[in-house]
Parts: C-alpha cells; structure tokens; sequence
C-alpha cells in the first residue's frame, strides 16, 4: 500500500508525556480518530522507564508549582480514588544543605514561594538529622577526604512531605488502558518516526514546493512503516525531539544530557537497612528520597525491592547532546565508582561496603529554563523540555496540550487551577525561571 | 614538540567578533599575550565574508539599539576620523511594508521604541514611493500570480537614514591590522581547535579526573597543531560554537542556519540602472537597502560592482543545523529561481530579465531573543548567537567581552554609553527580545 494512512491527531512517543496527552486529547475529543506511535515495542519503554520516577512539588518557580503539584494530585487521585495501584508512596523528599546554601538568596526566595503557594516543607537542623538519620556524617572536620574532595558539611534538611515516588510504568499504564478504552485507533508501537511532512498550504502542485514565499504546515510523518497524516501532529518525543523539528527549521530549544541510576540493595547490610527505615519522615517508616549537599548526588528509597536508587545530576564536563544516541543507553560502573561513590560514602558510609547491583542510564532533555515547552505551532503541537521532572509534569502538560489543540484560551489542571493555555509556549512564554533542578 | 604552549588568552575564530574582541582586549590588558586562531587561512574568511555586510540601527529592543548604533558610530569614526577605508555608505534601509504591516503591534512598538532612542526614521506612503521608485509596484489588483502566491501589496515605507553598507573585510581587516600592531603574539592561521580542555580546578592528579565532585574549568584547546593553554578562552566562532561548547557541557542556547546571496548586476539593464541609481533617500543617491513585504527577501546596493546583492531571510522549513557543515557553503540555484525570484520580479519587474552572476552561502547563528550571547563562565568567554547583525554589532560586543575579562561591572561602548557587563549573559540575561530580525 503507497496511500498514506489519515487520522485527525498522530501523537508521536508513547512516554509519559505521550500516552497522557493522547488520553486527555481523546477524552476531550471522542470523535477524533487519533493515533498514538512509538518506536519502541510498548509503551513507556524509553526514557520515562529511565528515570527516578519521583515526584516532587517542592519548585522555586509558581509554574513548576502548579504543574507539579496539580499532577501529583492526580497520581493521588488514581490510586486512591480509581483504585489504579501506581505505587506512589508520600516518602517525602529532603534536601541536605550547607550553612552557605540555607543562606544562599535562591533557597530563600525558593522557601519563600513554597510559603505563598502552600506547599509543605519543613526545616531541620543538623541536631534534629542527627537523631534522625544516625548514620548521617554532619561533621567533616576530622575528613581529610571530605576536605580534598570540597565536599560541604550538612547543616540543615529541607523536607517536603508531600513528594514521594511512584512506579513509571504503572503510570504510564494507567494513561494507556484508559486511552485504548475510549480510541477508535488501535496504538502501533515500533513504528520510527523519520521525518515530519511539511507541505505549502495551500498546496499548488509545484515541483519542489513548498517554497519561500509560501505559508506551510506539518500534514503528517513519514515512518519506516508507511506515511500518516492528520491535522495535528503532536511531538512527545523528549531528547529526541530535535531530529525531527530541526529538518523543517523549527528551534526545539531543548538539548540532551545523558544520566545514570545505580541500584544498591539493602539487603545484608545492617546499616543500610536502618537508613532504609528510617522513621519520623513519613507513615510508610522509610528514608526520604534525599539530595546532598555537593555535586548533585541523590538516592531515593525502592521499598518493593529493599534498596536505593542513587543518581547524580550531572552538570559540567558531561555533554550535551544534540538528539539522544545509543551511547545514553549504557551506564559507565567507573562514573559510580569514581563520581557518585565518594561523595555518597563521604555523607552514608554504610554505602561503603556495598555495590551496585543493577544500572541503567537514559537521556535527560533540558529546557533552558527547567520549565517544559507546549506549543502548537504549524500543526505540530510540541511537549518537551520536561527538564528530568516529565513524570511529576505529566497531567498537567497533556491538559495543557489538549486546551492548545482545541483552542482553549486557558487550561483547567486536575483540581481545578487553570493556567494561560499558552503559556508554556515558546513565542508568548510567561514562566519563572526554575532554579531548584536536580 | 609535546609540551603545550601558554598564553594568557586564546581567541578562537578571526571572523568580525574575533578579530575585534582580540583588539579591545590587547588594547586593555597590553600585558597580555593573546593569542588569536582561526581554522581558515587568513581573518574573515568565513561568515564574516558572506553576509550581506549590511548594517543598522533599526532594531525593536533597546539592547540592539544600543549595540548596532555604537558599532555604527565607531565604524564612522574608522573611517572619517581614523582614515581607514570601510566602504561604508549611508545608502539607509527601506523596510516596504504592507497597511496590515504597518499597523501591527509589532511594528508600532519598533517605532515607538526607535522614537524613544532617538534613533532617525521617516515613514513614507506608497505615492511618496512610487515617486522615488517609479519601477516599484504598489498595487497588486491586476497580477493573478502575485495574488497566487499571496503576496502583500506595499502600503508604506519605513526608512532609516544611519543605516548603510560596508566592506566587511575592511572591517575585520582594520581590528586585525590594528591588533597585530600592539601584539606581542603572532595570530595563526589553518589552526583547527578540536575540543576545549576542561580541567579539575584544584587538579588532584587522579586518573580519570575530573570528577563530578571536582570544581572544573577550561585551560585551553587541542587543535591539529598541538595544545594551547591559557587562562581565558574566548569562543568567537559563531555557527560552529556547539561543536566545542557541547562536549563539555555548556549550552551555547545557538543554532545554525544556511542563508544565501546572490549577485545581479546593474549594466545592460536600463531599469536596474535606474534603480541602483534611485534619488532622494541618500547623499551618493543610491537606492537603500531595501527590505519586501513578503518572503524575508531584500537586496542591497553594491555601487562599486554597480548591482544588487539580493539576500533572504529563512524561515520555517529552512532546517536548523547543530554545528555548520560544508553544505551551508554551497548556494542553490534553484533557491534564487523558485523562491526569491518569483517574490523580488513581483515587486521589482526589472530583476525579470537579469539573472545573477555570483553567488555564496554560509551559517547564520541564532540566538532564541536575537540577542547576542556573551558570558565568561568556566574559564571560556563566549560571544555568540548575533543572529545575522554580528558585524553591525561586533565592536560593542568586542567591547562587553573585554569588560566581562576584566572584571568590569560596566562596559563602556564607543560614544561613553554604558551596559552592565552581564547583560547579555546566560545567567543574569537583561534583554527585550529583538522582533526585527532578517
């Protein structure tokens, strides 16, 4: 068959991002045929199963605030009221800060917006951790290591008891069940997306249009399995959103950065398994997901399998990425060994005597302002730049997706807080800057 | 020879912005040794040489206003005061613009901001024009194709006297000549750097270094002539600042894009010959640079060649490119006969019966504001992303670079006004998104 298949929306990428917006679009759409692809064999297999999978509600900027805390409550919602199990678990999330960070203008003003848009957070102080956290070393004064490593003492705990961490999979599960329940369009999975087909509009059959002088607009993709089109096509392509909007001269502003997880397990090690349970956080009796203080090193409980996941937040000195390669596919044990071990043994020498026993590694697409980018522009409505936090991001950006497909000019968020439909966009973008990135 | 050599500064890239950022730096800092590198064979021989060597001072924001009508003073004072011969002409820029143009908000707040700058502007009708211009066509009523082709008929003109053209390769010619006079450091030329060295900052001799626990900054580059170590890198390598800013982790928020210009000369076409030789705009009566309506085409006189260098500005379906490739040197015919000519014969019947004699290509850098970027961050000091205006701005942004090099809260630009010297970072940007961009 050469004849390209129609739909009215193509959604391209079945992560998180994809499968909620293709769910929030048909919902509000149930006459549209629309059909969702990846080039993965099932949903949620790319970088969304990569990921921590927590969430957090704990941002400087009102925009993150809004997003996150709308769609975590939602996840809340899910399984409490629809009874869907995500595993999500109100761990708790609690930044490690220096004397200098607690100080430091950015956590004020990022304090100080949590206060005006009540989202919990508590302060600790290092006593209070201490009782808390035995095996917490608050105190580098005797650590030549520490010292040669810069590494900054704890001070002080920022808790927001409102985070916790979720299973991705169940989440994107969710989102998928219900869309196939209300689509007409069975979702085709291994399906590579090549290109975007950009057409004059209106078409005038010239060879070798579109031309300059013509208006033109995305009709549909080119895959390795035939050509779809439809009036929309909506990109949730995450790090590899480039590859595609680059070719027909449209800035995704996005770039990726490759990251890490380690998986440490607790299991016969008696200290690890104290800080596993550690109390007073949260009901579940568990360690908050928690971040140190120097070089963007971070664990986060897995109950399910007794153990951590420990990540980094990698900043200068790994590259950027023009679109995701294999290579963000593959976690380096030397970058555990040598970058993220001795920063996390400085701070929990339990970790000291255990080893990572699983790894993955995936691709983290940054905005340049850490606020997701949705925009509808030449019938290709875009949602990326999640900025490591699409899962904690996701409700709210398919709602906005949806109310920009349908022309809304505002967005009602789970809960009820509406948001400028376009203000996500890259052309009339009304967002603050987030600081607090991990 | 192994060992690497040591300066006190690199400036990577002899185009426009190298040539001057190495002049005002030598300039202030006589003490240091600079060293200045390109990968061609001699200075400006790369995007330097291919645009249309146009500039202005008609921008929308304040921040262009200030860059573009310091650099065109001080290019004034180069050639009047100092006696070094630019070719530059005040041949002024005629923006031709249709009634639903001119009375958009976009145009109205250009001109209010102009106003406010002080910067000269005089608004034309289109009989005024047709006077000037008796080949111009103002009225589209009777032309199927222009209709087809949706063409927006000139309403008005806007015109801006202390606007011209100049000799690009003067330009870069008078700072380098300038440069080499108070260097103690031969520039090099057929140098390639290949990547930028980024080193732990203390280093620990570790192998493996630097780590993600370690401060890091760049100490120099690897080119294919050996290793340069300084303590400041300047990157002034426009199109191509990605291919080193990447791999280390820094984001230069740029992109690249091909443009073209083709060359149509004057003789043996009376109507061109007239045009060329429009009256009553300038002093060397001499047609403006003239911008259309539609399709971003203009076209600028060249009076020594006695013809046009007709140009367009691309957009959406033009693709984006990572880093400049050889492709973006080669000019397409095909562009000029399918997309430029059909629009530029439409308003100007005289180009119908000329075809052009030369022709180039080369990579213009984009910033998202069109803004340039200049920050000093990690040891490397970017100045970037001029987006089409690098040489109408290149000395103001010389100038912001070495204050930033210095240390300079403030960067005093040619004629005393001042600019903090942040302004156009990354971090603490302060800028109007420019909307006049070609």
């Amino acid at each position: 068959m050469n004849e390209s298949e129609t739909f009215d929306i193509i959604v391209v990428g079945a992560g998180i991002i994809g499968v909620a917006t293709a769910y929030h679009l048909q919902q509000n759409n149930p006459e549209k045929r629309i059909l969702l692809l990846d080039r993965y064999l099932a949903a949620g297999q790319a970088n969304t199963a990569m990921s921590a999978a927590a969430v957090r509600n704990m941002f400087a900027s009102s925009t993150n605030q809004l997003l996150t805390d709308s769609t975590i409550k939602f996840i809340e919602h899910v399984q409490t009221e629809l009874g869907f199990e995500l595993m999500f678990e109100k761990c708790g999330y609690l930044w490690l800060l220096s004397e200098e960070q607690f100080n430091s203008e950015g956590v004020k003003l990022w304090m100080e917006r949590m206060k005006r848009s009540g989202i919990s957070h508590k302060v600790y102080d290092k006593h209070e951790l201490k009782d808390m956290i035995p095996s917490l070393v608050v105190d580098f004064s005797n650590s030549e290591e520490a010292h040669l490593m810069n590494l900054k003492e704890v001070s002080y705990g920022l808790f927001g008891a409102d985070c916790g961490v979720l299973d991705a999979t169940r989440f994107v599960e969710f989102y998928f069940e219900e869309f196939k329940k209300i689509s007409s369009v069975k979702p085709r999975f291994g399906v590579n997306v090549e290109k975007l087909i950009l057409e004059a509009d209106p078409k005038l059959d010239l060879p070798g249009e579109p031309f300059v002088w013509q208006d033109k607009r995305v009709v549909g993709v080119k895959t390795d399995k035939g050509e779809f089109r439809a009036d929309c096509v909506v990109l949730a392509t995450g790090a590899w959103a480039n590859e595609l909007l680059d070719p027909i001269g449209m800035d995704s502003r996005t770039k990726c950065k490759k990251r890490q997880m380690f998986v440490v397990h607790a299991s016969d090690n008696e200290g690890l398994k104290q800080l596993l349970n550690t109390k007073g956080f949260n009901d579940m009796e568990v360690c908050p997901f928690i971040i140190l203080p120097s070089a963007g090193v971070y664990f986060r409980p897995q109950i399910q399998e007794h153990g951590f996941w420990v990540g980094c937040g990698d900043k200068l000195g790994r590259a950027y990425k023009y679109i995701q390669t294999d290579e963000e596919l593959v976690p380096e044990s030397s970058y555990y060994e040598n970058s993220m071990f001795p920063v996390l043994s400085a701070y929990f020498p339990d970790f000291a005597s255990t080893r990572p026993v699983n790894s993955w590694a995936g691709g983290y697409c940054y905005s340049p302002d850490a606020i997701p980018l949705v925009y509808y522009e030449n019938g290709v409505l875009v949602a990326n730049g999640a900025s490591g936090s699409g899962i904690m991001k996701a409700d709210a950006i398919a709602r906005i997706a949806d109310a920009l497909y349908r022309g809304m000019p505002e967005a009602e968020l789970f809960g009820g807080k509406k948001i400028p439909s376009e203000a996500l966009s890259i052309k009339k973008r009304k967002v603050e800057t987030e600081n607090v990135v991990i």
